[in-house]
């Protein structure tokens, strides 16, 4: 009978409380300012967890991201030597498909400018841009990347994809790899999707550097971890027309402090962190099998390489 | 050397002209007030042509719609027995793909909210509501409906089709046909999309009797035809929470009048006949190819069955 802590600094974690109950009957759980003994627990499923807290549980065997990332566990530098898992969940990856698909045609077919139209009760249409003349790259190419470009590549965009290790690519995807071939997977991005781990070569990657190798006047959508964008950099790339618009589902402070300079921009479409979520039955059901994996000593191979980053 | 006019009512059909000499460099054109001769037109390239004209060419070998329906030619009853041809074009269907996708992640994942909140500097996120709980359906199978379909499984929706006669759909669609499937596929779309051809069958099937078989509170998309739908019925249904939002591309009347309620009522999305659009380039080959057929005695199969209506 695992004894299992849901921990969060800054989300309600009983949302959870219902999934476990169902799919992990024989746990006990233990969340909020209730932990109990820190040494009678066995595993924590976190979400940015407060910092320090892991390292206080003597007997933890076993970390369980609730997200597909695990940044949010390894900015903490006290982090426990026990194996992590993140949550690889193909539910999670239409969600960020069908935000992705939303984010480019919206932007892409000027769905804004209709809306405003309509709103003033004008009846303005414009010459249909093919999706086949505009580049569509996604930076990451693991479930989540996979599963945007297939959703692109149906509504006819040209889809590249760059990783940084090689991947097999399905059919019709231009793929790209490495730092060599970083600059020519760029230079067709009219769109640039960021869907990369947070890693330490990933912190500040879309900077001005990178934005420079980019078409003049691409879209940039963030839906990786607000840490990989240089504010600073997003702002004067808008006023100096290297970029057009971003889209941004990811911030370093969230909420987005009601004064940042992004809420105030037109060019900047501010979302609250909602492109995806896991399912908490399917972060019930990683977990169990991940304790189970474990206490078969098989769960090298499933758990994240804390080096590589994901 | 065939003489071919472009004619529109509505449309300036100069956009179709440098496609035209680039495609088809021998044909020459004849379009606006200076159409000569009509006894010299071979062949009349149309979208709404002025009703009646058609019928005063005496040797007009050919009609080629500049758009995948024809209504808008069969609602001439002058309009001459000669072949009628629609566009069928594969990079139409990617347009018209991107639109449905955006209408119904708009709606599903309550965008437009999103975009509210933002421009109120307010952070509110949402449980995400998983794609595959939302059933989407496609009225009208044909290449259009069929790119669609495929998108939106890209998607993660649970997608089903209906067709007026059996049609092979690919994996993951659930087809329905004719009218004995008409109301099962019907109660399982929490949203509708129709792509029904415009036939005197279909004119006028958006309507309140339909509505009532829709799951509650359904979404109804229309890039058909404006005249697919009873205008009056849609308002009622919303009223009544029958429906609960409509996104039209296409109108009885358009432009869609000032004055009209559909412009006033925030259920409703009006976006101004841009879902898609064929290219110049497709239609110049497109009609060249059709009066290729027509010399060497094989048009039948390609043109439009008339009483069909596709």
């Amino acid at each position: 009978m695992p004894t299992i802590a849901l921990l969060s600094s800054v989300a309600d974690m009983r949302h959870l409380h219902q999934a476990f109950q169902e799919e992990f009957p024989e746990a006990r759980l233990r969340m909020g300012d209730d932990l109990g003994a820190l040494c009678e627990i066995d595993a924590a499923v976190c979400w940015r967890p407060p910092p320090g807290l892991l390292a206080r549980m003597p007997n933890l065997a076993l970390i369980q991201s609730a997200a597909a990332g695990i940044d949010h566990l390894t900015s903490d530098p006290t982090l426990p030597d026990v194996p992590v898992f993140r949550i690889i969940d193909p539910a999670m990856a239409f969600g960020m498909a069908s935000y992705v698909c939303w984010a480019v045609v919206h932007r892409q077919r000027a769905m804004a400018d209709y809306l405003a139209h309509a709103q003033a009760h004008v009846w303005k249409p414009r010459r249909l841009e093919p999706p086949q003349q505009h580049g569509v790259g996604i930076a990451g190419l693991g479930t989540l990347g996979l599963a945007c470009a297939q959703a692109l590549m149906a509504l006819g965009y040209r889809v590249r994809g760059w990783s940084r290790t090689p991947r097999s690519a399905p059919a019709g995807l231009q793929a790209f790899h490495g730092d060599a071939q970083r600059d020519q997977f760029l230079s067709g991005c009219d769109t640039l999707v960021c869907l990369l781990p947070l890693t330490p070569e990933t912190m500040g990657i879309l900077s001005r550097d990178l934005f420079e190798r980019l078409p003049r006047g691409a879209h940039l959508v963030n839906v990786g971890r607000g840490a990989h964008l240089v504010e600073a950099d997003l702002l004067s790339a808008l006023d100096d027309g290297l970029l057009r618009a971003a889209t941004l589902d990811t911030f370093v402070e969230e909420p987005l402090p009601p004064a940042h300079p992004f809420w105030h921009d037109p060019r900047i479409t501010v979302t609250p962190h909602i492109a995806t979520a896991t399912s908490p039955v399917v972060i019930a059901r990683q977990t169990r099998l991940n304790l189970e994996r474990l206490r078969q000593g098989n769960a090298q191979a499933a758990a994240v390489d804390l080096k590589r980053g994901y």
